[in-house]
């Protein structure tokens, strides 16, 4: 996973932070199918994800604007997985909807 | 690490991420340490951090102001780090300002 290349701000950060539940129930192959399928809408910038061995996880995905980051979460695909997340992956989770002012970095 | 109870928005998220280098040089007991200095600082709400097997990791806190966060990046013992992380702990990282807009979440 590579830090993702975004454009200068502002645009929109979505942080997702959750807690996995205890089952697989193809949880990894829907992660990386919904991956896939925010690839392909409008005004996706780029995602970013890291989750440790004791379940806990953030991911992090970047939009254009808040038209986009509304029109994904009622994606059809999407909305079927966000049901599964609450009745099967997740023990909780918390998205917040941000948009980045400014940002820096260092590449070695 | 559990999810950060924050309050209603607007408030300031710090989206720090992050490709570890090899080797650790004190890079875990500094980690903490500076979760435990962050706590102490004014303004701040809370963190949630996420690293896979990989080294790729994510973290975020949160703040009250633009102020606090910039209080927060010049604390000298934080500069260190800061310095260090360039130098020994990070092959790459950025960060990202972000006011969050919106929250909603789950609990099982």
């Amino acid at each position: 996973m590579p830090i993702a290349t975004t454009p200068k701000p502002p645009y929109i950060a979505v942080i997702f932070t959750s807690q996995r539940a205890g089952e697989d129930n193809e949880y990894a192959a829907t992660a990386r199918r919904m991956e896939e399928l925010a690839r392909e809408q409008p005004g996706y910038l780029g995602i970013e994800s890291a989750r440790g061995a004791d379940g806990f996880g953030i991911t992090v995905s970047y939009w254009t604007t808040m038209e986009a980051v509304k029109n994904w979460k009622a994606v059809a695909e999407h909305m079927v997985a966000q049901r599964r997340g609450r009745d099967e992956w997740y023990r909780s989770y918390r998205t917040r909807v941000c948009t980045v002012e400014r940002e820096y970095g260092f590449e070695s």
